[in-house]
């Protein structure tokens, strides 16, 4: 891979950590190749809304090599790594080995069910794209067949959209579903009544949005409340079938849908590396990012446990953009000899947005709600989307929604299916290409 | 359904032909039962758009129950039809039996093989969504594995793009994937060079886009020649394996992808009618549209067979639209009593795009080609999508397109596969949603 003696640093994912990384090394004296087994920089913080329908999954993910386009010293691979060889320094992935210098686990999380295997099997976590277009085009689909369904019970539970998790992924997944099935939907579906939907935001502790101080956080209920999401505290799944969602406490809730946002643990690939771990399967690290023993290894953002006052960072973009700095910097201090320096958190503050006009957001001192926290939070996150095409094509589609209450995206996309079948749903409409092979 | 003693309208497919049939019969004393297996209108011709990464599936898709809220005689249904029974005047549906009193057919074509298994199961055609998205990531795909591929003939054959078919979706697909793989994917990939990449166009006539003049036909081939496109002229393919596509004359072309737009038939719901057919399966039917024998059953656009100065009329949209209009009126005319009128076609030219600058196009005795046929081309087609957002965003799209040779949708979205699987990604990133089961 080095064709001019210049070390090699492997970055493995292109999320908001290991893609800072590689043009944090732009200009270093080292050969940079990055794997990820997508071809494209997703934009998490926004996947509730293409979830919701607000917007499409090429507004929020951008092509790793546009990205790159101009970095000279970069490779990208289209691969899944299977196994990290820490003694070897090689990535064996699923186009072939990669051998390393330097190396930067930026792998990310996944959603953790918990050991709830029923849970896995029939809800869908919202991490990936694909989870995202697959819930948009199930809950689009519940509306179509609740819509003709003449057993109430059936159609109020094809119309039951669970959410389950009141961390931030939860509440703004709530809060759009809310407005896309009562100010979207109806509309469009004289059959149906705003008596027949039910949001439900199920929550296991006593308390949304955990991090934030207490009065936004019940400001967030009460807005959520407003809206109309059932917002239940104290209620932890047991199970989900695919039909009904069970509480501990036995309550049943009949449903269809269910959207699981109750939590994530550290990739598979960080979990499986040998070394001390965190909470949540997330590799602990040297005050440098280090991996322990292992110098010319660092692990960044969700893949990594650091504790800042006692308490794990949150697996969050700011993060693991700022360790992703640190990481680079430390590398290029290594190539020239230098020792390695501490990594120093600075805390960007919260935002969450519950819909339109509302949003909470705590940054440093000052804490907003309402209409201004909200224009905060599109302002910052328009800033932040990669590509200004994005940025432009975003805000128009937004504006829109603002202006006419209506949603971009509302398009079942045949192929993207529900992980389960819905009784009358069974002849699936179109087998995808090559069904009507002669 | 009929409430209130109207007659019911049953109309099949939500293309050109049955949207426009709903809508024309906005004010007539009639419901309108309205049932499509998809819930979108699909602007199929600029369906190879999505295909070769210039727009997104939304921007060419409206959902069929927001173009039509306004109209109070009108109910949806997403559900497919199985079987049509004209004596119990009856459809079967995925969702449940639907009554009707008139009825019209518009249920479109399907790709047509002709009989070729092995092309049916590896290539794909064009003529709904998911088959342009499944050729976008594949396309997108086959270069991330192509640069990292070692074997010169296997890189070779992976980037080599067969499109099969002279007629405007082939044409109109080749010129676009010229100009994606050289122009946009090449600035994106330096370990590649244009001499890598082949786009070969295979005809199995002597000439392109055979129903307009031939010096437009011409000029046609020439201009996809200049943009590096192979135009392969009496080359008829009689199999594909999914690693070489196999000719009549003997020719092997080594290629993993194949992109079938050669050929059309009605679908296998029409074909499964009795009665008289014309070519392709397609129904023939009286002067006025009617079914023969069913005075009560119309059939109109790619369903229908008729012939216009002994040549039948080609699958196009304004043939359906038309259709439509004559087809509304009559069951108009019959439900007040008087007799239905014999439909008179009108020809509305021809408009083919071969990529930047360059079309052709005939309208009435006018001829263009070149930059200024270009320009007609793109004010008809953004004039004719539905939905004033979706024109707007197209627009946007396109102008960026135009000025910086970038393309917008090139994310490889994980869950559309190609029907097959290529050696190398037997691994295949990510098996979608809950695959990280515990």
């Amino acid at each position: 891979v080095a064709e001019n003696d210049r070390p090699v640093v492997g970055v493995i994912g292109a999320g908001f950590g290991g893609l800072r990384v590689a043009m944090a090394l732009r200009r270093a004296p080292v050969e940079v190749v990055l794997v990820d087994r997508r071809n494209y920089h997703l934009f998490q913080p926004l996947l509730y809304q293409v979830a919701t329908a607000g917007l499409a999954p090429g507004e929020i993910a951008y092509p790793v090599r546009a990205s790159l386009r101009a970095q000279k010293n970069l490779q990208f691979r289209l691969a899944e790594v299977a196994r990290i060889d820490l003694a070897e320094r090689r990535l064996y992935t699923s186009t072939g080995a990669i051998p390393y210098d330097y190396l930067v686990v930026a792998c990310g999380a996944e959603t953790n069910y918990y050991g709830l295997a029923s849970v896995a099997r029939h809800a869908v976590g919202l991490k990936d794209l694909d989870e995202a277009v697959v819930i948009r085009n199930h809950v689009l689909r519940m509306f179509e067949l609740g819509a003709q369904e003449r057993d109430p019970e059936t159609r109020r539970a094809m119309l039951t959209f669970v959410v389950v998790g009141g961390g931030p992924t939860g509440v703004e997944s709530a809060g759009a579903l809310s407005e896309l099935t009562r100010l979207v939907q109806l509309r469009d579906f004289a059959e149906l009544e705003p008596q027949d939907l039910r949001v439900v935001l199920l929550e296991a502790t006593n308390q949304l949005l955990s991090g934030i101080p207490q009065p936004l956080q019940i400001a967030t209920a009460e807005t959520l409340w407003q809206k109309h999401v059932e917002v239940r505290f104290g209620a932890t799944v047991t199970d989900f079938d695919g039909y009904k969602v069970t509480l501990r406490s036995g309550e049943v809730i009949p449903a269809r849908t269910v959207i699981w946002a109750a939590g994530a643990r550290a990739a598979q690939l960080a979990r499986s590396l040998e070394g001390p771990k965190g909470s949540l399967g997330r590799l602990a690290v040297e005050p440098t990012l280090q991996l322990p023993g292992h110098p010319n290894v660092y692990v960044i953002g969700d893949a990594a446990y650091w504790e800042e006052e006692g308490e794990p960072l949150p697996m969050v973009a700011p993060a693991a953009i700022q360790q992703a700095r640190c990481a680079a910097d430390n590398i290029i201090r290594q190539v020239r000899g230098e020792p390695p320096k501490p990594f120093v958190y600075q805390s960007p503050g919260s935002l969450a947005t519950i819909g339109r006009n509302a949003a909470v957001a705590e940054i440093g001192r000052f804490r907003f709600r309402g209409f201004l926290a909200w224009l905060v939070w599109l302002v910052v996150h328009l800033m932040r989307l990669v590509g200004f095409r994005n940025r432009l094509v975003v805000l128009i589609y937004w504006a829109w929604d603002y202006l006419f209450y209506d949603r971009a995206v509302r398009v079942i996309m045949p192929d993207a299916r529900w992980p389960w079948t819905v009784p009358g749903d069974d002849r699936r409409p179109g087998a995808g290409p090559n069904s009507n092979t002669s």
